[in-house]
């Protein structure tokens, strides 16, 4: 039909840009776990960048490259999220043949089975995450990262009517806390394992069904196990460290914890961003 | 110029329609309080009915109303946002000459200076709002509603680790508790007021600025003052029947609470609709 | 171990409430579609109400409920949401046993197949909801709902510039927008069916992938077919009354449309409650 | 009364930390402008870094110094929003004396009189912010920017359309855009210079108010000139040039284009981030 390419026309301002696509592309996935097949419903963001040659990005590529890969992963589910991420991005490399950079972003909802300290079963609900950036020539980098709900209580004020009513009090606000960890992945870094660390990094875990028995365990072992925000970044670090201590020095690492304050109307947070490498000195 | 009047034509299937409208509009209104006036960032909805026989509602004159009033506002402070509204309702009939009902909603971020209980001040944020119906014939009902944070301590969890630890233990679970209250504003009903009763009605209120020696009041205050979801609501209710029990007996309230459970990744809430008399009985 | 039963103490206020609950609870559940079974993400809201005399209604059980309801669908996937979302409402009821009614609120990403104007085979995003009251003795109100994102073009706007500029010319701004059917649940009303009605009454459903022959008769199919807000909803409910009109008269109705503007900062929006009796005078 | 330093306790997991704050506090605060005073309500998000050897940040020293600025502001107006978040990046340093970075991030609703075509005066809203990022030693980089709602026409299917049905036919997809413009605030950068130019850079600056023959304009206009996302980031760069070229060539600009795509579910979006020494290469 000879359409116009419109988007090969000389652009009026002759500059590159680092990043052109589209956001928000919600999709059904398939990845395999050890034990099973898991559906996601993953909301993406796609992008490469464009030279200053080029008016615009054909942006039609980048849904059929995500199309074809979400294809392929009901025929064959992908070994994780952040393989399926590194296809996508590897393919619009391929598809934008101008492009030097591509990157891709998706998130979803994630569910574990976990028991009470009562031993009841209950599903809670996590988030996943992965981050790639590709680089013409085969570079690539990948990400994998998890959201993880919990609790924590406040050892500040605990210790300050501790000193103020005597030695048995160990009453202290406690709030609802989201830590977030954010690794490259380098060889088995695998999603369960961080939901894992950053689970065990917070005063207690959460749970979606507590009778009265276990809600009292969780309370008593987040009350034996105070924590400010900067206490459950360090502690993620370290157990990283002992995790993951053995992958190369240069991988990269992001820990944040948020804790949705009950004394204040405003949130707390702690966050470190580094190298396993530093992290190891 | 003779545009086309095409909301005027006749539409191709004859359906009434209960709202035709306007969401999101974005401004700056002026507020009188007792010893000040208050600019207010509102964000609002409007609409009308519209008649079987008429294609569209000339959405432009909604703009319109809005900004005159939103003017006037400028030059002279209105009395309260739930007159504003009401102003902007009554005007919303005026101009859509078929329309045989308006409505307004808006809400604004408010701000009051609070003490800590060491006596620091403190300027803490909260959420105003205003819904307003107005018909054809004069008939008008007002609201005015407000959305405060503040602090709950779960009476449960803490009666069950009392039974098992004996009887100093006072720890228990807590959290950001959210308390929205509306209220038919008939007579004097004071959005400053309604900020006070929800505040009241939760364990604690809670602080932008707390030192040390504050933090512990209000932890204690909080475990001295557990209280449920549903306990929030009473109290609200209870303190409504105290502050406004002379108002009509038709006099329409909704209180709900909110709590950010700390033990679990999802919310708790208890909520009450009902009318004065309703609640005096 | 004797844990005491705070729930049933009594309250210091003695009002009853409309609803306690919980809110924003994640879950994986099963549906069967015609042709295979669908995983959902669902969000999910229950409460009950809760008498006077009640201290507490006893949240536990709204989650133990929801587990038993979901694991259920695991093993043997549901007909439908408001089907999964009924079951749950009836045994709040039953585990509840003090509550008059119950209420389940859900919604869910949805995914169906559509074909592109050139029979390009495309994914495509929606929202699925239900609503449940359940009362004691039995009564149920169930309601299915569907979200759909398309596409308006303005009819004013194209006829003031025809005016203006002569009878070819169709140009009018076009955009985004949102529409919402809500229907009540009897006998065969079905998901899949609203969001048909829902997409076929904007100016053009709109696709993830459109090749730039696709995009041109996405676009000109909006040209020639302008809508208003008003518009879509009562294509919307003039296409429920050919495909539902059997239904019995007291069939509850709720259809909205909303625009983002691409000529505004705000949204435009038009809405119409009823019932199908209502719908058919 | 001696209370116990528990911020100064040895951590257990020796890591320095990249960032300890609070987020998401509100605060009117008052600014300057040419011709009037301002008050905005901001949202914040203010912290420092924390070395290995410290447990905790005292975090209410933070709320102390925003409260002071705030208040100062109340008494005398900052001369803009990055001069006042710069005053509270260079009081957290003093007051967290063992920090060697601080950050401040803030964001408001921010209001502008504009005319539309047929001269009609109406206020629009924006959003500024700012991010300022201090160093001891006294070294501070401010950033200013602004998020803008516009309007773009496709210029790719307007020329689709011109081919297959002739050169008269301007018809094409247009949707609501936001363009976000952020530059390094060197020597004389204004927020309302920096909307200009991003609004300016969009097919058509859009409007809360428009009569028949406005609304015509802006639809005219928006199809004469037709914009992709990567046509907004680059006019915006070549504005910048324009307006703030004198200024040293190390300064950090990021300009990014979202549009809602109304033929599409999802979004399309372009950006750069360069230097204006880049730009100018």
């Amino acid at each position: 039909m000879g359409l116009p390419d419109v988007q090969s026309w000389k652009p009026r301002s002759g500059f590159k840009l680092t990043r052109v696509g589209i956001k928000g592309i919600k999709k059904q996935v398939y990845i395999k776990r050890p034990d099973r097949t898991v559906q996601l419903i993953t909301t993406m963001d796609v992008s490469v960048d464009l030279p200053a040659s080029k008016k615009g990005s054909d942006l039609s590529r980048n849904s059929e490259v995500i199309e074809e890969v979400v294809e392929q992963s009901i025929r064959e589910p992908s070994p994780s999220l952040e393989a399926l991420c590194s296809e996508i991005a590897e393919k619009l490399l391929q598809k934008h043949e101008y492009a030097t950079h591509s990157e891709v972003h998706a998130s979803a909802d994630y569910f574990l089975d976990r028991f009470t300290p009562g031993k009841r079963k209950t599903m809670e609900p996590y988030r996943i995450m992965s981050d790639v950036f590709a680089s013409k020539g085969g570079k690539i980098k990948r990400f994998i990262g998890v959201e993880v709900m919990g609790m924590t209580a406040c050892p500040c004020a605990m210790e300050t009517i501790r000193e103020a009513y005597g030695k048995d009090l160990k009453m202290t606000h406690n709030q609802r806390s989201i830590a977030t960890l954010v690794m490259e992945s380098r060889g088995s870094v695998d999603a369960d394992d961080l939901i894992d660390i950053a689970e065990a990094s917070m005063s207690s875990p959460t749970y979606e069904i507590l009778k009265r028995s276990d809600e009292k365990d969780v309370v008593v072992q987040a009350h034996e196990n105070p924590k400010f925000v900067e206490d459950v970044v360090r502690d993620m670090l370290a157990n990283i460290i002992k995790k993951y201590g053995n992958l190369p020095d240069d991988t990269e690492i992001a820990a944040k914890s948020e804790s949705l304050e009950s004394i204040h109307k405003h949130n707390a947070f702690a966050e470190r961003k580094t190298t396993l490498g530093e992290l190891k000195k």
